[in-house]
């Protein structure tokens, strides 16, 4: 071999993402095939945002302007923020990555979070050769923010805390969020990932964020990837504090975010309607699918995100339901990647899809 | 403070990029203004990559497939190379970035590149606390391999060499690459930046890769930010032995290229008709430059690249060029975040664009 790479990275597995329709399309000789497995959202891209694509088609032989000023206001007038604390990456997904590697000195410093949590955070942290502690979610999937803290030390620089959490859909309390916050060592930042905290029944309870709290030692991930409807053409953002935002700009690789992105991230925060109908859509299909998962005997986690966590009911295989509904030309999540093969997790589709959803499982699960 | 950043991070100073034409509008208050700064393509953006974003901006609320099969497939066609050498990134910096975290050991391992070079190799391996060992460019911008081969050492992991090169346009003779990779110690690759190389006279002369050399410790990088016209898309691609960017997928943020940039990306490879007329008034254009600047008494240094690197006349300093030009609203890159403060690079721009900046420069150094 004439290259040796890092062990860090030879250990890898690659990714485990949820399946394509393309793919399953191809598998199962399906005309027609319902996803709901990656969390995208229900009604598809904003209108206002396609308008804008198609009208700066025309603009993507231009190199993005450095550091996407016009989003970056935007994002702090729609969160009632200071600009200076604003970042946008090619997804949340660069967020976290930068920060780990902005913040963790290999081999010294250490991480902390959640297992099971998202995956982004452990594996990157490994590539970066950053200690990863982990604390087991509880039983009931609620996170015991008390266990976490006492997991970190003086060489503990993030600590990730997801509200609502994936896979489960948790929301921690804001309060258990500010005495987290209090409990941490000196050094150490408590990053709350806020990807699906607008899909919460009282965001303005739950989110430290929309509370307006601006703790010295408190970051927040938000994305467009959910209720804005933009997964696909890749744009997260945070709020940090604002001295570690500048630093952020300049360690982060210069046109990370494509211009595309830029337009359509600025018209979907502009197409309040659409948001506004995706969360209620979200919000009945959560709490219809809920009911209906409970009627087939399923245990159904209490969820604020736009997607359930549910466990089939006794006798009933996760992974047998997770088959059966390919082959109906429906793909939802198993949970074996996040150490859950007993568990699935369930997007919320539009009410069709929900409907024809509950149809197959009540038949799988007859 | 409540954080520390890592050394290498705190000591970043942002990526100087070229000015962008809302600025320039801005603060000159312009109508109408000319970018000759950034090396885009003077033709925009390809037709069919257009008309494949308009069609697919209903798409943007799905994640990409992971692995981006069809965009590598493609890529794999129009290189005659094996896809599974296949790499994608979310432009050629991220390829950069990851080639660097995949190989080198931070206070182990060194990268070896020339002084002047494309500024993302020696900022992410500092990012990266990984050692840049450095050889200046010869007196007329030339590249002595040989010196270069000299720095590496049995902990080198790459050596980084632009062929043509940035901001000269300096093409080095396949035979020095194949020279150089025999040269270098076992454990080093050479990447082999063509990022312009489809601009040269003679692509299948310069270039390792046209040639179809498969040397087992040469990389390759591409991009669609130049001829292919999709700079603000964010897409590039190596050519890597398999066994790496088998490793890369593994690294690599799972969905880190956007569906508008593969759909886009496709689009672009099927448009020969655009990439054809790019390369032609590409060429033409870099020859009337040349000739236009040389009758102005610049000293113009011979370029396979869509862009020249020139000197204006004595007594004419490069700063006042520059900045007579944004005042008459044509934006060119001066190259003091290169190290050469007396030196300035003009993209290529359509024949009208051209010769509009060299009626300016007739003026500007009389």
């Amino acid at each position: 071999m004439s290259f040796h790479v890092r062990p860090e990275i030879s250990g890898l597995t690659p990714y485990s993402p949820g399946l394509s329709i393309d793919e399953i399309r191809e598998r199962f000789g399906l005309a027609s095939v319902i996803k709901l497995a990656s969390n995208e959202n229900p009604l598809g891209t904003p209108p206002l945002a396609q308008e804008a694509v198609r009208r700066h088609a025309g603009d993507a032989f231009r190199y993005p302007q450095s550091g996407n000023p016009r989003l970056v206001r935007a994002i702090a007038r729609h969160h009632h923020v200071d600009e200076r604390r604003v970042v946008v990456g090619n997804g949340s997904d660069e967020i976290i990555d930068l920060l780990i590697r902005m913040l963790a000195q290999p081999g010294r410093n250490n991480i902390v979070c959640f297992d099971p949590c998202f995956s982004i955070y452990p594996i990157q942290s490994r590539i970066c050769g950053v200690e990863v502690r982990r604390v087991p979610v509880e039983a009931d999937f609620s996170l015991n923010l008390g266990k976490l803290a006492a997991l970190a030390d003086e060489n503990t620089v993030l600590a990730f805390v997801t509200s609502p959490d994936n896979p489960s859909g948790y929301v921690t309390p804001a309060q258990e969020l500010r005495a987290l916050a209090a409990a941490l060592p000196a050094g150490a930042l408590l990053a709350v990932d806020e990807a699906y905290m607008d899909f919460t029944e009282d965001e303005q309870a739950a989110s430290l964020l929309a509370a307006g709290d601006d703790l010295p030692n408190v970051l927040f991930l938000r994305t467009f990837s959910k209720s804005f409807g933009l997964a696909g053409i890749r744009l997260g953002y945070g709020i940090l504090p604002a001295a570690l935002a500048d630093y952020y700009w300049r360690a982060r690789l210069p046109f990370s975010v494509n211009v595309l992105a830029e337009e359509a991230g600025l018209a979907a925060l502009a197409d309040t309607d659409f948001r506004a109908e995706t969360l209620r859509v979200v919000r009945e299909g959560r709490a219809a699918l809920t009911e209906g998962f409970r009627g087939l005997g399923c245990t159904v986690h209490p969820s604020g995100a736009n997607f359930i966590m549910l466990e089939p009911p006794a006798g009933k295989a996760a992974a047998d339901i997770f088959e059966g509904l390919l082959r109906r030309g429906i793909i939802i999540r198993p949970l074996k990647s996040y150490g859950l093969p007993h568990m699935l997790r369930v997007s919320i589709g539009t009410p069709e899809e929900n409907a024809m959803l509950l149809r197959a499982c009540a038949e799988l699960m007859a």
